[in-house]
């Protein structure tokens, strides 16, 4: 099913390289699902805070959870306007002249706001997703959130609606009159990968390390591609 | 030589987990010199917007580059507050219990105000250390900006003194309950990789492939350890 693109709005629409840009929902969530960590903006006084957080996506919700003493559950749960932007970075782009080097990436930029999920059956579905997001196969094994726990946790959610992505791709783009510049010149890809898993020091489970830890990127995108 | 620590004021002051924050600015600089992408946040007509952005450091001073017509210069260049956060992943955090799950992590945020930077030879040097920052040993061996390309290229910087940082590291703390679940546990540490380069479809040069594209993230991290 193709969902029908983003409307445009004033802050919405880029004012820098517009041909960049998108508003189809399926990029913007295949991004949103390849991240980890979002960048939360929001005014306190009038002046502008940016916090790094986890988040998880449902259909077209964006989630954040927080403990309740947090500077920004505080603000978010008022109804305050708020900006997310997750940024992926795909890799370095190394041109014969100093200025023409770029990165390549793929972006997300959503306005909103957010409200507080109240009902303890939708938190705790809410908070089940939020682990198969990070890491897939996860949550079937761990010891699930009890209410008290759930009680205990903050969970917000933002509609996806007012959102673009950004994304560049592809080799260095020269001068004509720099092509002969003796250096090399290309794409370096960049990829979050995982490193040796590092058992806890009070584990007591004695059974093999999980695929989904061992293997960590190739299991988790070869999930995301079988979704969608 | 050690510097002292940052003046904590109530925006840099941690209302969450306080014991994870530092204002130790040596810290401060290594993450910043560490981290390739930032998100920039600023208040348009009492709306929070967040761009992410290239960024580097020269001694405590942050900077940006951008083209004029960016809404984000168009702002920032007004002398408009601004928050800029740069976030490190570092590891996925897998406990027990669903709710003990975390992320490692290091981030910086700082508040302050940008100012352009307007002499030519300021912004050629400090184009010459961004593409350091980014690609240590590139700069050498490119075309070198010229002053009309400097003229094209707005430059903020911003002073790095109302600043933070905060950290988690080390295994999860799961609650005692909780200690025989029968599920693994431990850190998934989590790297920036390169992947092979792509030269340019209209590359002409016709030497190797430089160490620093090849073995990009060791190059970079050796040369930060021998910086420090």
């Amino acid at each position: 099913m193709t969902l029908p693109p983003f409307s445009r709005t004033d802050r919405t629409t880029l004012k820098r390289r517009p041909q960049r840009g998108s508003y189809d929902p399926e990029l913007v969530h295949a991004i949103l699902d390849e991240g980890l960590v979002c960048h939360v903006g929001f005014v306190v006084d009038g002046l502008p805070f940016v916090i790094p957080s986890s988040y998880w996506r449902i259909g077209n919700r964006l989630y954040l959870h927080s403990a309740p003493a947090s500077r920004m559950l505080q603000q978010l749960q008022q109804g305050v306007d708020v900006c997310v932007t997750v940024t992926l970075l795909d890799g370095l782009v190394l041109a014969r002249s100093a200025l023409h080097h770029s990165m390549n990436y793929r972006s997300v930029v959503i306005f909103g706001r957010a409200e507080r999920v109240e009902s303890e059956a939708e938190k705790l579905s809410a908070l089940e997703a939020f682990l198969d997001h990070v890491v897939p196969g996860r949550a079937a094994e761990v010891r699930p959130p009890n209410p008290t726990e759930a009680a205990g946790t903050a969970i917000l959610a933002i509609a996806i609606e007012e959102a673009s992505a950004k994304v560049r791709t592809g080799p260095p783009v020269d001068d004509a009159r720099d092509m002969d510049w003796p250096v090399w010149a290309g794409e370096v890809p960049l990829q979050m990968v995982e490193a040796q898993p590092k058992a806890s020091p009070d584990l007591r489970f004695e059974g093999p390390v999980p695929a989904y830890a061992r293997d960590y990127a190739r299991t988790r995108r070869d999930r995301a591609s079988g979704a969608s």
